[in-house]
């Protein structure tokens, strides 16, 4: 099964076509899962392994894509840690950390007790994929998760973070480390579960100029990447608006490394070097475009690409929720019939 | 007046020490701003000469920054173009703009007679700063323009200017060639009026990926730069989130380019070449960490620089609000010492 087209590409051997996911591929724009979601609230849907193995099959059906994505969210795992998650629709903990003592009051969970469902999802989307395509299991890089556990919800400029950075770096220190030991042991119970390609999501890694994301974030992405227990399943790893730092970013490890689409993907690769294949990089919006432009900016994607191998094709961001269906079926089939070889 | 330590680092000449100012110099995070701003309505303020002015000259007596800058706003001079605006407390244009006849309906005014009181604030300020400190005059760039005239505020994602430029070009263009006449007139009158420096802010230019950008904002921009009577008047171009990008943007011309903290100063300079100045680029946030902290960072900023000729300290964006003034002078201080030659 390690010969899945997408499953090379992360190995940066040669395919018969480009291997094509969206990220947030099982989503709201989606008529399907739309249906499945008035039914049950947004957290109930991660929590209930048959409702998320649904939406999670639905885009893999409906769009041909060739790898699955467990749907989840990446703060689940933060809930049993002792934090109390809603989603307003946006997730918010009620009582932010900011201290030492909310540090210490954290738990590290194993993720059999803390998150069982997320494993049970892998378990049955394993068996009904087998053979059809590979699934890829996800979390949070660290920063990504103390953002959200330490503002207490999305932010504009971060301010409470930086400042614990700037102002208690030990604080941050600690809840650093506490959390890249629960991603660790999360991650790596998503490979033992079945997982067959994991992709840390750095949202807000771009938020830091690069030297404190050397300082402040990198270590902990490393640290998470080397203890993933990954032997044949690469690890994809996503910083958002790193443009400008992939250099650095590529010291944390990782085999893929996903591309937003603020970059020119050909002068990413000559950055990353032939050793380190890439994931991306459409803007989203180009979806609302007609067929004819959706097709001409695969093209351009795929030419910055220039046969390389180690090109999985993906959008820059997450497919936005009032795309039509259509528009991400032209965008799949493009990529295909223009990547088709010889 | 040209020996304005300020003016000879945008000519790329040697300085006796490093030149500073903050973008957002004039605003909440001063209490003196404050209380001007508890009489009147933002719009009002901008639209005060003599109260535009006093906030103008606020920072630099209390920051002790060698350059001033105009108190405006990037949409005060879309007004006169047959829009009507309001803040709420962010921009919010009634009627966006979406069709051509929305284009065809846009005027382009006259400066003198669409927004008389910045000419008269510019005036002000030259007759208050002269011998003292340069006054910068400023305008957005046509595609951020834009950006705010389409999608009606601001936006997550841009959907409504994305979808244009990929499913109308012609109204995109017919809109992007007005906003530009607009701009060019508007950037003239300013220098007409005394503008020793135009700082041109293209707060949305980094949403786009690098081939959208270069087809779709660039030109205008270029455009823009190029009608401009600058001749001893320096053109600072900032583009927010373009780090991946300078190369392109380098082509739109001006003196200048302002670099936000998501970039390695002295790896810009590189990308740009000696004969480009560079401005920029604390992380806004470093503002909220102690003295030494923030000691440490300016340092940091000026190691990348690395010394070279044509370098105007500043943040990577704006001043935020709830940073205290005292750790703004820490910064300027910290500039002014670490810099000082022999």
């Amino acid at each position: 099964m390690s010969d899945y087209r997408f499953l090379k590409a992360c190995r940066c051997e040669p395919v018969d076509k480009t291997p094509v996911w969206l990220m947030r591929q099982a989503g709201r724009y989606l008529p399907e899962y739309m249906k499945v979601r008035s039914q049950v609230s947004f957290l109930d849907l991660c929590k209930t392994p048959e409702l998320a193995a649904e939406v999670s099959i639905q885009p893999v059906d409906i769009l041909g894509v060739d790898a699955a994505i467990l749907f989840s969210d990446i703060l689940t795992p933060v809930e049993p840690m002792g934090l109390k998650l809603d989603f307003v629709p946006g997730p918010v903990f009620e009582k932010p950390v900011r201290s030492m003592a909310d540090v210490d009051a954290l738990i590290v969970p194993d993720p059999e007790e803390g998150v069982p469902y997320v494993m049970e999802t892998i378990k049955i989307l394993r068996r009904a994929f087998e053979g059809r395509v590979p699934l890829i299991g996800f979390g949070g890089a660290p920063f990504t998760l103390a953002c959200y556990m330490v503002e207490g919800k999305g932010s504009k400029d971060f301010a409470w973070i930086k400042k614990m950075m700037y102002t208690a770096p030990d604080v941050y220190a600690a809840l650093m480390n506490k959390i890249t030991a629960m991603d660790t042991l999360y991650l790596n119970a998503q490979i033992k579960a079945g997982a067959q390609a994991i992709q840390i999501f750095d949202t807000w890694g771009g938020i830091l100029s690069p030297s404190d994301y050397a300082h402040h974030v990198l270590p902990y992405t490393q640290k998470l990447i080397n203890g993933l227990d990954h032997s044949g399943v690469p690890v994809i790893h996503f910083v958002k608006g790193a443009g400008a730092m992939l250099d650095t970013v590529k010291q944390a490890g990782g085999d893929v490394m996903g591309l937003d689409w603020h970059v020119n993907l050909g002068k990413a690769r000559d950055i990353l070097g032939a050793d380190m294949a890439v994931q991306g990089n459409l803007d989203p919006t180009v979806l609302f475009a007609p067929k004819a432009v959706i097709e001409r900016e695969v093209r351009r994607v795929l030419d910055e690409n220039a046969g390389r191998p180690g090109h999985i094709f993906n959008l820059g961001h997450g497919i936005l929720p009032t795309v039509p269906p259509e528009n991400a079926i032209a965008m799949v089939e493009a990529v295909h019939a223009f990547s088709t070889k010889g």
